[in-house]
This record gives C-alpha cells, structure tokens and sequence, in this order.
C-alpha cells in the first residue's frame, strides 16, 4: 500500500458523491451520520468504522465493496 | 442489507484465513493484531476501524475490496 488507505478511502467518498449529485449535507441526512464526520471522512482525518462505512454505501446506493475500488 | 455486516464480514474473514490454510494466531501475527481481536471480527463482534480492515487485507494477502465479496 503506497497511499495511506484513509486518504484513498476519502478521496474513493468524495468521487462517489460527486458523481450521484449530491452534498455533503444530503450525504450525511442519508447515513445519519453528520455533515462534519462526511467532510472528515472524504479527507481522510478519520478512522471510520465498519459500521459508518455501511451506512456510507446504504447512503451512496452502492455495495461496501464498491467503497474500496481505488486507483492503481 | 439483511444480515447484519459484521456478521457478514466476520464469515469473510474466517473463509479467507481457513482458505490461506492459517490460524488465527498465524494471522494476527501477520497483520499485527491480538488472537482475542481476531478471534471478535470473526464472531462478529467487534466495529471493526479501516486501519484494523487495511491490516486484514495485508496479512490474507489480497485487497480491502475482496473482504467485501459477501453471498447474495
């Protein structure tokens, strides 16, 4: 692993959420999770857990799996 | 999401070392982590953090998204 796999995590959020269209804000009403905690998440400052990281992929209609699709 | 995804990603866990030919201790020596917290993602009892799931990966020997491969 080269990149830290918070900051590709974060980075793998933001692009997800740009590409359905939506904000942070309506992220985070979709995951019951804050806007703050989605912000920090996308920049990689958080250890999130398996079960936000669940509510992320139900919030963004993907598989948790789709989640960990990072560039070579 | 019916079944819930630590349980789920426990099973993936415990499938990939029984398939690695490993034990828990052997795969808590490689990932860094203790038996007993080994021993907890696998019954499913722990909110296991990305760094702990990125150190999974690293000690199966294959990548975060492959623990994420769940039966339908």
């Amino acid at each position: 692993m080269n990149k830290d796999v918070h900051i590709l995590f974060g980075l793998r959020i933001k692009e997800l959420r740009l590409k359905a269209h939506i904000s942070q804000e309506e992220l985070s009403f979709r995951c019951g999770l804050s806007k703050n905690y989605i912000s920090d998440v996308e920049r990689g400052t958080r250890n999130i857990s398996l079960k936000a990281i669940s509510k992320l992929a139900y919030g963004l209609h993907v598989e948790i799996k789709d989640l960990f699709t990072f560039p070579k």
